[in-house]
């Protein structure tokens, strides 16, 4: 990761473009006047994001109310969200400084946690929210409403709550479809589904979705497998689209459908049954 | 049939409204005059189809491009389209005539197929368009392509392009995601893959989709399950939006999520695991 | 359940059968002299048991190595262990007094926790044993093996080892197959596995299935939902047939497909596509 | 595939082994004294089948009621039964001559096809066993039944009974677990079933399975994808165990795991979620 960082680095110093550091990993570096997390995205005109696509969902988190674009590289095998390889960090990062790019605009999920007709708490997602019963193996009652419309009442591990760029991630792995990322929309995914006939739904992008839990002991909302939320017996988790969308750029050349063939093994063998 | 018949043109004559029968129906009900089945949309205001989902699938191709609105009355129990249930005839046909409706366009899907340049036949459907292999547990190479990109190819059964308003059939029964009506999007189920990474694909509702198909004898298209289009080897069908929508009413109080908790079983049982 | 409980007692009363109380039932009936829950199988000819499937679940795992058979009683849906309604308690129990039952001896798993060379913890199930990262949406790296051959490693939230039992319950949630009861076989089924391609496998009853499990900083086996175990990294679990079968007592007349159609809601429907 | 046949002509030779040949083989080697299909297995200690999992399919049907065993030779990628890729022809079939095997007996199923209470078609399938509607997308009425037993009725494209041999072919693809080889069972799966709670059964191997089907126009039964059997509407199809396995040999070495990581494509990615 210091290789890789160290290339991005000296590509942007030969393009006369100054850099600032995070101070993490600024400190990494053994580098002074690091700025925090949560500024990064200030006063710059785009922020490169060394890692994966992990590294991306936290970052995302930050930076989308800036506007600010991000571009994603990554340390090992190729990602979604960050598509540019080690070998080809110099030769990309300098076509993106010259305007060789694409935009995406990905939109994220808000989760407010109401509680006696309060907000009380409140968490970020690029990929996915997920209301869950807190314990594994541990079901809890789960009613869902889209739009103020009453859904269906549901036993089961939990509700997975996914963008279109989360449905290749962890939507993917619980049944969910891939949407392409362009989809106005978001999917709901039980998640092990006590009754047989609970399947993943597919509702408009600026729907209005509602989640409220009952029967569990220790309830949580998990955004992106990275921030949790604690939740008591009686809350309702509100999900939106965040107003804010993540600013992705990709180096020319970016396909979705070359990244599924790529990460999910599409189109490898066309075996005799 | 003949019963909830009787009871549509009873209530459509006490309430001064004048009724054209469809030949088949006229027959049946021993009638004159009765209009061909292409012409049943021309120079009225309302097409009544008393039967079930089924028939207004095939009602829909005759019907979508006059803009005439269609109203569904079932036989038996109440389904997705057809909403209706014959002891409500006279008190919901009376409040659709008052006024009291409401309306959902459902797009269609259009497949042409393509061969040596030239479009040879087409199809319409308001639920789904199926590309396979001809005979049941033969499988045929598939390419697709979505908006001219290549998206995978695969050796399977068949390729399920469904609407949302398919969602809740044959694509369904295959796997795919229930997508609200009013979602501007189309899946693409494959069927049978024999590669295990294939998974629903969920687009927009005005791609284009293309799927070639090689390696298979007798391969067909098939529309709604009612109408097959033979292909030879070499074909690519081509699906997209057909440009005109059906314009579906329903009483007021139709509800697409009570729908699905009665057809589907939804919510039934919430007992100890 | 009290009133279950008493229609129990007042028909093994008519019929001169003593009955003893286990202590917890004793305290909430207000009666003296219960004996304590591990020892309910000790020195009787029958245990009772008045409640659910979970009901049944945890009185397995104290009575099993007695070899003294279980009837189990409702409280309130049918299950498919306890399968005698609150309104045939009396009917149903006299007949079984009287000889009228089938015998099914139902295997049960035991979990072993092997750490540094030594067995450290074990556990029993009915159902099934789950081993997990500890945390929802947080995924960890297992190994799995099967009679010390390696079968692969995968990126999950957990594996679930399940009886045929346990088939119909948590395993049949993730996707795993229904098993006839008397199959000498077990399920392994991956928990929202990141690989797409990996499905329930089945093995035989006699199998020594061995999970190792990394990368996971609270990783635990579930014993049927209701017992927990801690692992620490490095942890190998190892599942095996326990030594003792659940001797399970059903009233004459008793199916198992029934109780599928009848709690799996098998061919309610025939409708129209 | 004339190659690997030469290969192996010229292995037998060398190890002074007698090498009777098929007559469709024979004629494109241009050789004369080919045995008839039937025949393959008449007077010979070993049958080598050069070709991949398919070829081996239809040699089970004529050669499983001799005992002889058969030896797979792969001329593409590897397969689950054809296990000897074309490079190894060489040194493994000198290794299995010379007595370095294993040997795998795999159970087949019989197809009859009862009218009128009389037996009048029969089929044999190493894979699978498929009773199906005909058509494609096109429903029909099934009713299963195991050891006289009703099990449920399904409006659904089909059943496939698999054995564990073909647990990883088309059963696989429509939702069905994986069985180890020598697991003695076998598994119905619905195919594209109208009611969302049917799943996968696993049944004891001995286990007597009936399907009935009505509704359909041109129903049909088929062994291994190879084999059609037509039926008219009313009749039972019975699958039981056939008398005969198929007895096969693997070089030594051969693990079923390492098939399916290697087929399956398991284990390759452990990538951040």
């Amino acid at each position: 990761m210091v290789d890789s960082l160290g290339i991005v680095l000296a590509t942007l110093r030969a393009a006369d473009v100054e850099a600032v550091l995070e101070a993490a990993t600024a400190a990494m570096l053994s580098q002074p006047n690091g700025v925090p997390r949560q500024a990064i995205g200030d006063g710059v005109d785009l922020v490169v994001v060394v890692g994966g696509d992990g590294s991306i969902l936290g970052v995302a988190r930050d930076v989308a109310h800036t506007g600010v674009p991000v571009l994603g590289v990554n340390r090992g095998s190729l990602g979604f969200l960050a598509d540019i390889a080690p070998e080809q960090i110099d030769d990309k990062v300098r076509g993106v400084l010259a305007g060789d790019y694409t935009v995406e605009d990905r939109f994220l999920l808000e989760a407010c946690v109401r509680r006696d007709n309060r907000d009380v708490e409140a968490g970020v997602a690029l990929n996915e929210i997920v209301v869950h019963a807190g314990s594994m193996s541990r079901m809890a009652d789960f009613r869902l409403l889209v739009d103020g419309e009453f859904v269906y009442d549901q036993r089961s591990d939990g509700l997975i709550v996914s963008t279109p760029t989360g449905s290749t991630a962890y939507a993917l792995s619980a049944g969910g479809p891939i949407m392409h990322p362009q989809l106005d929309a978001v999917v709901i995914v039980p998640m092990f589904p006590h009754t047989l006939t609970s399947r993943p739904l597919v509702v408009r992008g600026d729907a209005q979705i509602g989640v409220r839990i009952g029967g569990a002991s220790t309830p949580k909302v998990s955004c992106d497998s990275q921030v949790d939320l604690d939740l008591e017996p009686g809350d309702e988790v509100r999900v939106v689209k965040h107003p804010h969308a993540l600013r992705l750029l990709y180096p020319l050349g970016h396909n979705f459908y070359e990244s599924c063939r790529s990460k999910l093994d599409w189109a490898t063998r066309l075996g005799g049954r």
